[in-house]
């Protein structure tokens, strides 16, 4: 007998799913329910229709009731909401919230991708108009009208997460004056502190106001004013504020159903995303999920994952066994003109749980160098430190970062080591990459790292350092040195090196370094190769500690002199081009 | 004790090879022999010099012999050329070009990188100023000077390959009327017929003479004339003529010195890259490669391989053992505003070879097409057919391109399969992707042949149907039909289709088609379910099969009708708008 499927949430993973299930069997009954008008929306367009990035609403509604009706024979019940499932009579009660009817539909197989709620921390204040969360196609007709019809000109968006960000970005579009507030000292938090240190510098000199380790206390308002209150006592004016602080899984059905729920607060599933119950899958940012890297339980909530899990749960309902093999959370924002990608562990998270993996940090361009429009980029590798195999990535560059977060998230998934990034054979031509891609680039250099050929240093252990024991040996060109300087080195040019060894003591550690790490590499070779035993190379050269710096004094504008590019050799010249380049870029 | 290598030929591979070299040993002693005046310039940018697209010369010249000496302590030689070498003494012998002397250095290891010539064929009238071929910077520089410093208004390019058609590109883009002649039936070898349709139709309406199955005979002058005399009898009056057809590996110091040569006519080289003589490594354009997919032996001249070669030759040297693993020819070219790419096997080649293979082929956006400027792709996988093991991947596209082309040249790489490409977790956001990346779509529409959802038809197989016994199913909406129609097609639109199966003979066979192949795939899932046996749907839909028309029938300019867009629900729009944007493209 053709089965009978029931699902709950028609958006990312339940249209998924009802798709899937009809082009798998024609005879299946599917009746997919949705508490919303909508279904199947571009939720991660939401944002840029409120921008007017996207100008025509209808473009997000990627499927209207009646077509998924007339292409794939599904029941469609917009406004109705699944209230209690009987798992022992596989049945489940809906209400019909147009008119409030309840009714009981049966079920051989219940799907539940119900999603997660924005958070909206009980906070004093919080429940005035102004103040809006976005999670559907209402909110942003709520958010959108607002704008449109009030005088606004400027808003506040609490939260630095994916949402959050696009969010400010659209609002400043739409020619708003924005504030970030954020509880922790970094947006982004799939990525390490160092690496988004550009995107803040890169936000600042947009004229974001960045509110960094701060949170949202209250929102007041006072005659016509309205004021976002911070932890540390701050008040921002505004007309307008964003929530965007996280979502929480929706999972009132299964806890009352008695599912099991996960440590993390999501439905628990099993790699074939059957709950509790085998004859109830679960799907979305409703569950808990494996992390693809960690292995250990966690919430990802993403659009992709969500999708092919509707995908899967059709295919094990259907009797074609599947499993989800977890979810490793590769991500990519447009924040302005900046990309910041990341893709499987994080360092802090490998440092909070006292893994043993190793880093490296290098700058390359999206294409060759002497292609017009090249574009620095800067890559971080985390991999484990006695296999080298590949725990996490992140790029944050302008072009070319998507490419590359790709690269790497295929390496995750297939498990590959530092040794076989070398190996990629990468499509070149000039307007598309360079002969040994950044991929290949970061390989070589967690190789020689591996191997031995040179020990990193990182900008966290700067600070640390003896100046009696250790000299930071500042290996540029002269004219480079117009950029900046770190305190205290000592500045030999790398081409002066050979000849200036015996000004050097060989008791002492020296830490090389130039603009991105590939000269800092050659002079510590050198080193190391006349009888210094303590050499190391600063991972991400000056420019990588220079953003952590600017990032730390909430630098706006740097200086720069485009001059520098035309006195110096190709090579160099290519590489203080990566710094002009990006100096433009943020102007 | 140090060793010392003597390196021949101071390009991409050589010049990698001694960078690597020093990198790992400051002891060793190395001489970098460079027969003409520049090492390691940038080969791959030669055409966008002379095109105007790179205005400044010294971008080309990566490295001086002065910069190489300084920074890594290597005695570069220029316009010193290898004559002899004696491997039984372990010595070379070489002529100083300024001044005609010959002398000897010894060697303990010796690295051939000595590149390959373009081909000359002995043609009457080759031997003329104005015919030039492009491999160097002296080539370029004579080319340069010569459209400098001539009223040049027309070029002819001999050759489809991808220096050939950089060089059209480029010679258009100064504003010349270009003719390419090809002898093949198609530019590009290393992607089918199929997928290059689009090339050649976009390469016609940028207004390309283009001149296919047909080759150079002759050049002829008659007064101030010039004429290219085809094959065929054509004869095309023109200012310059570029021979592009092919390059013959540079390999007369080693057939002298009794190095074994492989079946393909390069250098044979053992898997560390040794010659027969396992005191000489050979590297680059001028060795014979195994195909990383076929394992057979191969010629594959392209940068990246030769510059990992490069390093890993010197790894090998300095007893780090690597092994190259052979070339897969992943390759990528921007045509105008068409981009090729290609990686792993062709089909011709393994149709050729009477593979058990499987094709699909899809169309894709490049990222969500609610979000602004989104473009079309089209994406043939070559796999495997027991297995499913990817074989090889083609896409002709506009943007994206490169990025789906890396992953699938990785996924090659790891002998991924098809439903390994189903599990990629990709980078999405709005500007970057969809939720389903096109490579996991590629990776759902082959895993829906392998396990029997669907089977497919080809555009090739369409001529030879029975129309007694075969009916053409077209699926599309009504108004789509003005983009044309395969003849003899029976057309019920897929919404209606449901209803009209009355209509249908269950004797025959149905092959469904749409525009891209993605609603076919659900019209012929509607009609295997419901009794029909014999159900194909056509792969890469009419899009595709009209490509291979227009390409046939030379068509210059499509008709389009911009308003189709408005009248259609968003999801068949976006199917449309793949054809009505690729066509503004073409404009």
């Amino acid at each position: 007998m053709a089965k009978k499927v029931v699902i709950v949430g028609g958006v990312a993973g339940g249209a998924s799913t009802a798709a899937r299930l009809r082009r798998v069997s024609e005879a299946a009954e599917i009746i997919m329910l949705e508490k919303g008008e909508h279904i199947s929306f571009a939720n991660c367009g939401l944002p840029y229709h409120i921008g007017e990035v996207i100008e025509n609403r209808e473009e997000l509604l990627v499927q209207t009731p009646e077509a998924m009706q007339a292409r794939f024979n599904i029941d469609v019940r917009i406004k109705h909401q699944a209230v209690e499932i009987d798992r022992e009579t596989k049945n489940i009660k809906i209400k019909n919230l147009e008119n409030g009817e309840l009714y009981t539909e049966s079920y051989d197989k219940l799907v539940l991708s119900s999603g997660a709620d924005p958070i909206r921390p009980p906070l004093p204040g919080l429940d005035i108009e102004e103040v809006y969360t976005l999670r559907n196609i209402r909110d942003m007709d709520l958010i959108k009208n607002y704008l449109d019809n009030n005088r606004v000109e400027h808003a506040v968006v609490v939260g630095g997460g994916f949402i959050g960000l696009e969010m400010l970005e659209n609002l400043h579009h739409r020619g708003l004056d924005v504030s970030l507030v954020e509880l922790s000292d970094q947006v982004m938090r799939t990525l390490d502190k160092e690496m988004v240190s550009m995107v803040h510098n890169h936000m600042r000199t947009k004229g974001v106001d960045l509110n960094l380790s701060d949170g949202i206390a209250a929102v007041e308002k006072e005659n016509d004013k309205k004021f976002v209150v911070l932890e540390s006592g701050k008040r921002i004016e505004t007309d307008l504020v964003i929530l965007s602080i996280g979502v929480k899984p929706k999972t009132e059905l299964a806890e009352k159903a008695g599912l099991e729920i996960g440590v993390t607060g999501g439905i628990k599933v099993n790699q074939y995303l059957e709950t509790s119950d085998a004859d109830i899958y679960a799907i979305g940012d409703a569950i808990e999920v494996k992390d693809f890297v960690s292995k250990e339980p966690s919430r990802i909530p993403l659009a992709g994952p969500a999708n092919k899990q509707g995908r899967i749960a059709a295919n094990n309902i259907m009797g074609k066994k599947e499993k989800y093999k977890g979810t490793q959370g590769t991500s990519i924002a447009k924040i302005f003109d900046i990309v910041p990608a990341s893709t499987g562990a994080a360092e802090k998270d490998l440092k909070a749980k006292d893994f043993s993996y190793q880093v490296v940090h290098i700058t390359a361009n999206n294409h060759a160098g002497y292609y017009p429009g090249s574009q620095p980029m800067m890559l971080k590798l985390i991999y484990q430190k006695d296999e080298g195999r590949i725990l996490g990535a992140q790029i944050v560059g302008f072009a070319g970062v998507d490419k590359r977060i790709d690269v790497l998230s295929t390496a995750i998934r297939h498990e590959m080591n530092i040794f076989d990034l070398q190996e990629l054979e990468l499509a070149y031509s000039p307007p598309f990459g360079s002969a040994k891609d950044p991929v290949n680039m970061l390989g070589f250099a967690a190789g020689n790292i591996y191997n031995g050929l040179v020990e990193p240093a990182f900008w966290q252990e700067l600070a640390e350092l003896d100046p009696e024991e250790s000299i930071l040996l500042d290996i540029r060109e002269e004219i480079e040195l117009e950029l900046g300087q770190i305190d205290n080195s000592l500045h030999i040019p790398l081409n002066s090196l050979r000849d200036n060894l015996d000004k050097l003591d060989k008791n002492k550690e020296y830490i090389t370094y130039c603009a991105v790490g590939l000269r800092g590499y050659i002079a510590a070779r050198i080193l190391m190769q006349n009888g210094f035993d303590k050499v190391r190379n600063l991972s991400g050269g000056y420019k990588l500690y220079k953003a952590v710096l600017d990032d730390k004094n909430e630098v706006i504008e740097k200086e720069k002199e485009a001059e520098l590019q035309s006195l110096l050799t190709p090579e160099d010249a290519e590489m203080i081009a990566n710094l002009i380049i990006e100096n433009i870029k943020n102007k």
